[in-house]
């Protein structure tokens, strides 16, 4: 297989597959778009199969790469859920910016909804959380990823609703997490019911309420 | 092993173990306490092993009864569980009727949060809902028992708060289990985070500002 021409020729790159392109003095780079193949392999194999049944090769062999590709950037299937679990927080929702906090409210919980609903989200989070029990990397990753208390989205809407004056200073953005998200996580990955029609209007008029009366 | 005498000498009842005591004509009774016993098991086994390696073996063993006792009643582990999410479900909580909505909601977090921190509960609930995304039924059974509109917990809080003029008529109880277990659900089993002194009286506030306002 000839590999792809990278698209800076100056900079040494990792090709597809096992067999690097032979890079000049200094580290090789890691081909982002490499990494996030094997990211995206390994969030539908978590899906499709779990994470206790999951492998490094059948990760390698939905991304259509080598497992020295994997191995090269995760020593193990727990290092590479770790990682995905953190890259997904960093990368984190954009904060609504509204200009009102039920509007911003509103928006998370759309996102939010989103999220929930997504077919392989509905699976690989729960399955997450019954490994967190066996494996406290694994919920220390999620604590870390969702307590987002100094840049996470909900820390901006609450700075921002803290400014406007609709809530008071000292507002906890952890706990405002809680009643906003809380409620429709009960609702969706919980009991797996319904989202009737005007569920999340009322759901943002609610969590503003819960949120004033803290 | 010689049988217990049975409590009601006149009642025909099931024997500890594989050997029934010969019952008079009709059905024989199944042993209210070797069920209770089994049910335990269960819920020990599941916590211990999960639903996936779980075997009618084991759950016989560990309720020091033979694997007919269990067949008798059950014909399968998923036959067993349905069942035993349905009797926690029946089983219920005790409506708290402390005379006011803050307080009914209080006392029932304070329930919640003592089953959730409860380390069975803890691992079981998260297996059964990752069971649930591969068999139906067991997301039917939690549907079930969670979505409680008639005669649940919730049921009985929102219809005595409307009585006493607490929350407008037509407030769904589903909904109101929402926003009131919801945000404890999040932080104890989902972000595994804290209760830190006043979470939970705090949290009775803001539910019950929620139920006002939705």
């Amino acid at each position: 297989m000839l590999p792809a021409m990278p698209a800076h020729p100056g900079t040494p790159r990792e090709t597809p597959g096992d067999a690097p392109r032979r890079a000049p003095a200094g580290a090789a780079v890691l081909r982002e778009d490499v990494t996030d193949a094997i990211r995206a392999a390994v969030f539908e194999e978590l899906a499709a199969v779990g994470f206790a049944r999951m492998s490094i090769e059948g990760i390698a062999r939905r991304a259509g790469v080598g497992k020295t590709a994997v191995y090269r950037r995760w020593k193990s299937k727990l290092a590479l859920v770790l990682d995905l679990v953190s890259a997904v927080a960093a990368e984190g929702l954009p904060a609504p910016a509204t200009g009102s906090l039920h509007g911003d409210v509103r928006a998370l919980l759309e996102v939010a909804a989103h999220a929930l609903r997504h077919p392989v989200a509905s699976r690989v989070i729960p399955d997450l959380l019954v490994e967190s029990a066996r494996h406290p990397e694994i919920a220390d990753a999620i604590k870390a990823a969702l307590l987002d208390s100094r840049q996470g989205v909900a820390a901006v809407v609450v700075r921002e609703a803290v400014a406007r004056g609709e809530l008071p200073a000292g507002t906890d953005p952890d706990r405002a997490l809680d009643l906003i998200v809380g409620p429709l996580y009960w609702r969706l990955a919980v009991v797996r019911g319904e989202l009737p029609a005007g569920y999340l209007d009322g759901l943002a008029t609610s969590a503003v309420a819960a949120l004033r009366a803290g």
